[in-house]
């Protein structure tokens, strides 16, 4: 099959890249799009050099369409890009909410996926770390209320938040004063409650998304569901902390059991040990570290947990390639016509 | 009165030194004790220098002694400090828990300290910036529940885990490996769920800390109180997300209004001008800044917010001033024999 990326320049583009080399989809060919800007440089891709084209204004000739272009590129480009035929797995948050496009983390609901009508949305990074670990205890005991608190990773801004961090650690180190770009404030050894645009009723969008889109790929919008989304200096991978009341009581034995068995999640949680998630040994890795799994001192048969997640791979590279894999596994792929 | 601080040379000790520069105890003399190891060496006094002393393993001539030298030192000889009639206000978790011993922070409990039988305990610094925040909020509204998720300076760790910060963090980029030695883990760029020892029951030490002091301090065993305690790359000012159930529903607005009355907090919440509490704004100031006020998405009626406050001084060194001041106020302070 044809397997184009649309962003291939940036962050999650590179991932996607690396994701693809390993990955069970059936690749005969790989286009690489970006911006003008980006266009004309060369990108390597199973040894072979490709070059990046100017991203299309029209249908694109690929059977699976992975953008990660942002948003408003999406929404006025992507029903253009699957005229020829190919399925768009799209990272923004330009369609996720829209009632006839799938949000799937293939893990959770997988199946929704082969509803598509050309365009499926990979969910917010948050979302996709903290569901892979909820969604098998929301099965097994009900959850009720969720309460989490984000760690998360400069990268979650792109390269260029990764850049910001390094360069202006790097200045504080030597005396100067950190400037910012990127970020409301300067990053450096500080922390920013505040990702994305305030709503009105005062949470970011960041910490709405978590709301709406745990709903959708869980498929259960009554669920309680609040968060904190907090930036820290940090360069890749989120962590959470996550309350949960449940509906049937659980031990941390049996979540630990349940989570030992579920997809997508390494159990990571031997604190004498000093093992428990974090983003150190997290990074690149495709499994969302769960640990510090303990019994919540809140609600009676709860469960406080942390979890750490490469938002550059579960979050969102890795999440859309395995879309596209569920696809293949299941048939689901439409064929493009060449262009 | 004669003041003495015991543990003058560490990071709560220096912070005690400016803080008593600029506080209303009337101070006739200053005495510093250190570890022999530090002792011989001399610090500057409201211009004076001033030599540091071995700590006693006997009486302390001084009406207050302000005691930071750890839990084992505090322990083993603050029972000996105070025969000569001072009265030791002592940082470290030694006496918290003991029922003779009360745990103060002024703007929430301070009459508690005239109870004192020559000691005072100062609470852990998590624990010290939410009351102030939460206990104005529980007098009025009555707090059910609480669940805090900690964002956590390496100062905690004292002046070694700052210096462990700074200098591992310049390794990193240098392309070098960073080493620990402080943390349980390299401690640049990463997030450490594990501050002070493990419990049985899956909480680290410092975790308890925030359920058992909050409810000494505050005053009331009912409050379902949980904490997840997490270490961050940043040098000082502790952060804490914080989820409250209500008995009474409350609105942001009103928790705005009663927080902006409430001693020891800086209401500054107002998104819109990217004005919330960060370690950036909140470090060096007394007041805890308190922000991100909105209604609780998990409770009906409840509020979620954040705070930033910083850990060497409302966590620490100026919490243990304040105390003394209060006791000064009300006339409270025990004349000590001269040496």
């Amino acid at each position: 099959m044809r397997v184009a990326i649309v962003g291939a320049t940036g962050a999650v583009g590179h991932e996607l890249m690396q994701v693809l080399e390993r990955s069970a989809l059936h690749i005969d060919e790989l286009l690489l799009y970006a911006s003008p800007r980006s266009a004309g440089s060369q990108l390597t891709f199973r040894g072979q050099a490709l070059t990046v084209q100017v991203t299309p204004e029209g249908p694109i000739p690929a059977d699976v369409i992975l953008a990660s272009a942002g948003g408003s590129v999406s929404k006025a480009l992507a029903h253009r890009w699957i005229e020829g035929g190919g399925v768009v797995i799209d990272n923004s948050s330009a369609f996720r909410y829209d009632a006839g496009v799938p949000l799937v983390v293939p893990e959770v609901n997988g199946e929704a996926a082969l509803t598509h009508q050309g365009i499926i949305a990979n969910p917010n990074c948050t979302t996709a770390i903290a569901v892979v670990a909820v969604a098998p205890i929301h099965r097994e005991y009900g959850v009720r209320r969720m309460i989490v608190s984000t760690y998360q990773a400069t990268s979650g801004a792109g390269q260029k938040g990764m850049d910001e961090l390094l360069e202006q650690t790097h200045r504080v180190l030597h005396g100067q004063e950190a400037t910012h770009k990127e970020f409301a404030h300067p990053i450096p050894f500080n922390v920013i409650p505040h990702i994305d645009a305030f709503q009105d009723n005062g949470y970011t969008k960041e910490e709405m998304k978590v709301v709406w889109e745990t709903h959708k790929i869980i498929g259960d919008p009554s669920i309680r569901v609040s968060c904190t989304a907090v930036r820290i200096p940090t360069l890749r991978t989120h962590s959470e902390a996550i309350t949960l009341e449940l509906e049937r009581p659980a031990t941390p034995d049996e979540i630990r059991a349940l989570l030992a068995q579920a997809a997508g999640v390494e159990v990571r949680d031997d604190p004498e040990a000093r093992l428990y998630p974090m983003p150190l040994t997290a990074s690149g890795k495709y499994d969302v570290e769960v640990g510090r799994i303990r019994e919540s001192l809140v609600f009676d048969g709860g469960i406080d947990l942390f979890v750490s997640g490469d938002q550059l791979l579960k979050g969102a590279a890795l999440n859309a390639v395995q879309i596209a894999e569920y696809l293949q596994t299941h048939g689901a792929l439409r064929s493009a016509q060449r262009a």
